[in-house]
């Protein structure tokens, strides 16, 4: 599958705002010179256009678009092309305050910043409507138009008065009856129980805010309005030609949307990928971001699009470093290893004003070619033009691990009222499950619980906090297992329902007959407190934060705790079930146990890893096609034999073990 | 004074909510069963049932509680019965927005939560009433029915019109002009004098919020609007049978509301009992938990009922730990031990759903009985039944020690702009003053400045930083030195009076020539800086946080300070009066100070002991008529002989002298 | 120039506010005494006293004020004479609800506190101005009131409608047309362009915040608008009697208005000084104040008041400690040394009530004139009149040294989203670079970047982080340098226009070839990462929170980086341009290495110094005419010995080296 069918090949290039720039001409006809020498190839536009599209009600001006794309068109580079619903101009909000979305407190914001119009305003909606189509007609017929960008950025919720009648219809359809609402949202506690739709609100500080089944439906409900939307926005752009592939950008550890369901809604995933590299610590920064391009990848199960990411450094994060030499090229080649089929940037030129004056961009403000970034994009475009060949390549093989991230189980499990939290963050604790596999070089996929979710290709499924069970996840775990499949899941799994209302019965619910194991109670350890899991051969694997007390029911016991009054009971089980096993983490190991533990079962699983060698801390090894993308983050230059013969792709030489710091080899193996 | 007569009984149980369980009829026939297997005797319904019996507006359903007060009497099971006002049905909500509350910044809430109803809503009040008249006339003559639980957790204030009016209705009729209200509050000060008591709002962060003297008078206003409440529901459970006494359920650390006033709004204390204990430092939380429970049982110099406590982990504090073993049967004989007349949890069983999901409760979601908590509470139904003959006992004797504990001086003193706030933590320094006594197996009563306060019984009365005098303390401690008593008083007490205004005087104000001693100048120390107090003999007290600097009129200089300008300045001073003797802390002396002082005081006064013997660290004695109550949360076994031979009472067996971790043996002495 | 022509001679007094004790004429007669015997000359009065002026509206009543005025001066005690503004009485707040604030979020606020009232509201104009008028014609004439305190402490700004129009109208006048200012607001960023003036409103939280053009001409507007009010109290009360000079009370590191250009509308700079002294590295806070000082001089190049201090402590930081015997003479010495015609305190005697009760005063609640504070504040009161002759000194010459601080700079800098912030604190950092100074004894002026500015007489100018160039700068630091001037100017300088616009040019901007080199890249530090500027002879400067990497363009390297990937690149730059010489510290410099850095740089170009001669750590000197005052902050007891023989003026005696901690001594050279 290639994103991009009108134009088959790596993207490189990115944001483009000529409209910031059209009283300067000199530096319009420039920026074509300097794209072509950083040889970028595509570049976005029209992002934040909307009061230069549309500069009064109903009067469009198209001319400089025309021109901009012309002139791309000219000098071979396409066009990625936004439709601007992210920022409305100001006179449409000062005529129609509906457009502007309400807050959490219930007060409607003034005219100002980006992203937050109200999705389900008519007249929002209208206006949308209209410019897309008007986009449409004009430029999908354009050979160098490859891709639409729908907004940016889409985040938040709304809650005026429109957006709450959306919100009870929702509900009245999902549920039917508010005998039924009020069961699944237990409005027994506290009193809560509506006898009326029209008195039910969106969840809100100053209102109704912790009745947590509700506040799922909030965020369930905030997803289909945002898809909804895009859908809208959609339809409008393909009514001129549908040929044209759609895509949203998405952002990391993202919370407001579930994007397996979001993703459904596009034909593309891109996403904006900020790593912070620090010149410390980058191997942790570097699984951190492996994961989350493999879970864009795992989305629609496809190769996805690096739509932003910053040639040099960013504004927005508390302390901003430069780039180390090579830890361009690196950072990109990751994304490119694990299945992007481009490398995009925000933005192209430094902006003269406002909030993102200081945010890196390929060219700086005094629009100088001479610079490091300049020279290290450069370089980007070079190599990808070299991996043409890999663009529709998959990974090797289909990843034999998979580990469910869901993000309805993630946003029930963080809004819980535990007292566990510091060792419920969702995201952390699934990455350290993650970590295990990436500093092996063994691929993984992710997948969330929705019905389509198909657990039977994969050799080991992980199941990290899997506190909501849903879409018969149970039945399929089970059979996972009884045909031979190995589980690992842990603590505070299978609490509650779709839901969020508890099982009635022992947990995980309904598998402990597969676990051979229950849980009776859940401790939870401050953050200087520790514990260990010891196994029978004295292997002590640290535990923080939480430790949960098993009763064995058939399971055997692979650790013991070592402290506390609970020493000696099990910690981590094992069970045979079917032709399967089934092992259960009642206590929460730290990083490097779960490296040592997960390691031990990679291997004795046979599981295949991208070099079949180990590897030197902080390098790592993807492959993409027949090509393996070895990458150093560990600081230091390193030496390093991979068993075979093996040629670096872009000096043309046979590799020679050298992996200088920061910097990646693409090898290919010698027949 | 027994606080259920209608059945004189400790009583064990807690929070029962069937109303979530109506669609589980097999669970709620469980619970009778559990519940007599557990030694339950006494529930606590209809807490938040407001929506269930009251469905529509002026139809009631009583059908559901019938059944099941019915069902526990059956089972020898007794009710305390809720009026459902701490959360208003939605109906209600829509209906008559008046019943929502207005927070601190104007805005009317939304539906959502508890306890934040408008206290002063005609409507809310009417509603109220009906409902309470309708629970009473049709339960109040029910044998099973032992108390009224009226709401719940009173807290909090709303600043909507109506509560303004009924507060310039309130200061109206305290100051009768205007005159002499600005004069209390000092309004020639930033010029804030009123001409007209439509000018005067309730104080919030963007109107007046820095009017010491109206602020507390807020505090007021808000303890006589909820008074006025809870006198509104009782005269309404009380027309049909004014033989039932009446609770509300207090809360620890309490700050909204004084509680030495409230108290005389209902006829027995009752108090909602949340330590964490975790293992570590558990002395520490055992003695503030210890306090706690003086305080309650002062408040109406009466015994008490430990109305909610959780039979496990709560699930709102950041992280939530398990109880070791022993300390949940130790957690409950301490509030025995203190004068409660119950063990109660919150709460029976665990909800499906919702904020309280997660909160410990006797019966979890498996609904097992085979599980440790289970068998902890079972425990402690079995140990109250059997110290049955407790229940009518006092303490060991009168408390020779009184600690003033004023909540309107507590309110000054934290409201007080000093830059000395770090030390003047009202209630954790009073803890400290305390804790010399606890770990002695002193017993201490808490008085306030109320006009009812008798001071003459006791041997040693401690103003802890008595900020504010008002009630005529002054007079009172003048002469309860002058007639033999002793007297410790501390840095920044007899400041201001009853409307915060300073005296103009020397401090502590009426009281020089009884301390011999005044205060010149207050010095503040950073929490990295420290100095001592240093004695005649050379004892160097640890100070910390505030110095202050005195001049001796007639006092002896007990200790001098060992550093800064004023090295070699009194600190600590003592002084004969009369047949009595007052001491001045300029000092702020710290924990392990403060318990050296007192103990050698204690000791030079002759103040009985539970225990006439040094206890080890961490473990204390507490008296309760006849027996002796001897807790260990040292968390290490002891052996321990007190002087004498004692029988363990729950074992039949002499005391050997074994106290393991976290336990307590129940003692009397052999004849 | 003298502050007060009236009444030529330091002033020594404070804020005094009888009208908190009009029902206690026995103090109000008490206070004269009191001030005679502390050698007390003039008092501020009237400063919150509208509530009491104008009891009704349009009924006043100056009785009051009439009786105290009159026997101040009996007793030749003089009078500054405020105007009641900084605090609307509750009548009107009442009648006029357009006199309160819009904060924000758009919310009014409610009548309450205190600076805090709309400063465009007509009414609020109107009652001012009548009030004014009504003080000016009875008192103006009056002999004994010398000066006009203009309300209190101006700060914050207004969001209603009324100021939100003059926003409007005060950008339409300086930007004529929305396309202008479109482009100085770079509002094709995120599509921010306005079509209609009616569609901008101030910056919110809840509406527009980012743009940073924006926000900027916001702080000016609130300039601007503070000037307007100032200018209208001006006129009235001058209309009386314009011979009596107007001053407005200023604050420390204020940060709402652009305080150069205020100053432009008051006669004489006055201002509340506030330090901390915690006899503790006090020679840091005596830097910082001391900087103070120096900026509130320069403000209008004239000796200012100090208009505010207390006599002991303050009641509003965390702490606020006891001032050790010597302080309060050295640091209201401190205050004559740098410039100041008085020492003024708040205030004469402690509030009985509210927020400032415990705030400190000459004469405290008890009424005693024995405490330490009164004998203190008398012995400054003696010193004072001791001085007099130096009322019209300047300081001993000229300052040759120049530090740039430009409040709209500081605004851009601190605004400026870079990721760099904790770097970027511009009084924080101008301050390091001030402290080389102060700690030799060198004397500073302090100017901005307004037309009026003049470098022609100093012998180095700095510029530290001056991110903003406007007003010319780059041609008179061009001119400067090019005329024998020495430059030290800093990383990221010469970034933005007075827009707030990126110049789109190498930078600093227009002054490459005056420095010799350009800025390529800029790194930013974490708090706990360093590096190093390392000179030829190997001297090692500590470099913290920013290295920018540069580019020679004809500078020499200084010094160079001494680790990270830059290693070996020019850190700090020197340029010989035309006669003078030019410095670039491309690293972020500390403390220590800034006094290294200039103490060298000062030393060859033979800057000269208080007293010629290097003084012991935490010791300083600051010339006033004839006058040398040794101040000693060390916290130790020093003995040093300057060149030649010195008189000490207060003693009388030849000066015999011995410098106790915590004082001061006023010498006179011997001729």
């Amino acid at each position: 599958m290639n994103p991009t069918p009108r134009f088959p090949h790596f993207l490189h290039g990115g944001d483009y705002n000529p409209d910031q720039w059209l009283d300067h001409p000199e530096i319009l006809e420039d920026d074509v010179r300097l794209m072509k020498k950083a040889h970028v190839n595509a570049v976005s536009i029209g992002i934040f256009s909307w009061a230069r599209l549309e500069p009064e009600e109903g009067v469009y001006d198209f001319s400089w678009m025309d021109q901009i794309i012309h002139r791309l068109w000219d000098n071979g580079i396409r066009v990625v092309l936004a439709t601007p619903s992210g920022a409305r101009p100001a006179w449409m909000a000062e005529k129609y305050p509906e457009v502007l979305r309400v807050d959490d407190h219930f007060q409607r914001r003034h005219f100002g910043e980006r992203h937050n119009h109200c999705p389900s305003s008519p007249v929002y909606r209208q206006k949308v409507r209209q410019m897309d189509t008007a986009l449409a007609e004009r430029y999908a017929s354009h050979p160098g138009v490859i891709l639409w960008h729908i907004s940016n950025e889409f985040s938040g919720d709304c809650r005026c008065p429109l957006c709450t009648a959306r919100f009870r219809e929702w509900l009245e359809k999902k549920y039917q009856t508010l005998d039924a609402l009020n069961k699944a949202w237990y409005t027994d506690f506290w009193a809560m129980r509506y006898t009326a739709w029209s008195q039910i609100e969106p969840p809100s500080p100053v209102g109704q805010n912790s009745n947590l089944s509700m506040i799922l439906d909030w965020r369930r409900f905030s997803t289909w309005m945002c898809r909804d939307f895009i859908e809208m926005e959609k339809e409008a752009v393909r009514a001129a030609d549908p040929s044209i592939p759609v895509t949203a950008n998405l952002m990391e550890r993202f919370w407001d949307y579930d994007y397996f369901s979001l993703a459904e809604s596009i034909d593309v995933v891109s996403w904006d990928c900020y790593p912070l590299w620090t010149g410390k610590d980058d191997d942790a920064t570097a699984c951190d971001y492996a994961m989350n391009h493999d879970i864009m990848r795992s989305l629609k199960n496809q190769p996805f699009l690096l739509m932003e990411s910053t040639p040099s450094n960013v504004n927005w994060k508390p302390v901003n470093k430069l780039k180390h030499p090579g830890m361009h090229l690196l950072s990109s080649m990751q994304a490119v290893a694990h299945g992007s089929c481009s490398v995009q940037y925000f933005q192209w030129r430094q902006g003269r004003g406002n909030a993102e004056m200081f945010h890196g961009a390929v060219v700086s403000h005094a629009g100088r070619d001479d610079t490091r970034v300049f020279r290290d994009v450069t370089e980007v475009g070079e190599v990808l033009e070299t991996l043409d060949p890999l663009l529709y390549a998959a990974p090797v093989e289909t990843p034999k691990v998979c580990i469910l991230y869901d993000w309805e189980s993630r946003w029930a499990v963080e809004y819980a009222q535990t007292g566990l939290s510091h060792g419920m963050q969702y995201h952390d604790t699934v990455l350290a499950h993650y970590h295990a596999f990436w500093e092996q070089g063994i691929p993984v996929d992710f997948r969330d619980m929705r019905e389509v979710t198909d657990l039977s290709g994969y050799s080991l499924v992980i199941a990290p906090q899997l506190f909501m069970f849903r879409g018969g996840i149970e039945q399929k775990l089970e059979e996972f297992v009884r045909s031979g499949g190995h589980l690992v899941m842990t603590y505070f799994s299978g609490i509650v329902d779709e839901h969020n209302l508890a099982f009635l019965t022992d947990t995980p619910h309904a598998l402990t007959h597969v676990l051979g194991v229950r849980e009776a109670e859940m401790d939870a350890l401050f953050p200087d407190e520790s514990n260990a899991a010891v196994t029978s051969d004295g292997t002590a694997y640290p535990v923080s934060g939480i430790c949960s007390l098993l009763e064995l029911e058939g399971a055997q016991a692979f650790a013991i705790y070592q402290d506390d009054f609970y020493k000696g009971t099990p910690a981590i089980t094992r069970h045979t079930y079917g032709e399967g096993e089934a092992w259960y983490l009642g206590a929460r190991l730290t990083g490097e146990s779960l490296d040592a533990f997960y390691q031990q079962l990679a291997q004795s699983l046979g599981i295949p890893r991208a070099l079949d060698c180990d590897l030197p801390h902080g390098v790592t090894a993807h492959a993409r096609g027949r090509v393996v993308f070895l990458e150093n983050y560990s600081g230091k230059d390193q030496t390093f034999f991979p068993e075979g013969h093996w040629t670096d792709l872009l000096r043309g030489l046979p590799f020679d073990g050298h992996l200088p710091a920061s910097t990646v080899r693409i090898l290919t193996r010698d027949e």
